[in-house]
């Protein structure tokens, strides 16, 4: 039985939220080792296996309020994925850049 | 006589400063006025005229220090404009990308 979280609709999206969210470099990894996930058409639950729980919940908290994650609970595990054409809809190519930026 | 600032070198601007001073809509408001002013290649030095003294000056010195803007007091008047140039080599596309969705 699948829980839900509550998520912004695209249109609600706001810059100040993303790039709030993506200013943190832990946030930033989440994101990058979602997206790594996604390739294969799945999605990771463990996103940052070397944070606390209550640190992973708190930044994927973040992520999600700010609409570039979306995450479901199945059971005892949270599913989690970028909304990444939702994002680049509104806001054009700005998620990639700022990952590529966190890579220099 | 001019008193100067103390600016971040290039090599030392963070991904994480600079998304933070951008994730405020009046910080990027201020430097798409300043980017405004400088198409004629000049620096602006009332780049918010609505807001107070110190709003202005603590709004300035977070974007200063993260590298976005450069300052230069003169007189009584600072005279500000923004490093895109010196940006654009360290993070690529971000600070247009950015400003681009300010817009949206």
């Amino acid at each position: 039985m699948a829980r839900t979280f509550v998520h912004p609709s695209a249109k609600d999206f706001s810059i100040d939220g993303v790039l709030y969210a993506l200013s943190d470099p832990i946030r930033r990894g989440i994101v990058l080792k979602l997206l790594d996930c996604d390739k294969g058409g799945m999605s990771c639950v463990k996103s940052c296996d070397e944070l606390s729980p209550s640190t992973i919940s708190f930044h994927h908290k973040i992520l999600r309020e700010s609409g570039i994650i979306r995450s479901e609970k199945v059971g005892v595990e949270v599913i989690s994925s970028v909304r990444e054409d939702e994002l680049n809809k509104r806001f054009p190519g700005l998620l990639r850049t700022i990952l590529q930026s966190h890579k220099k």
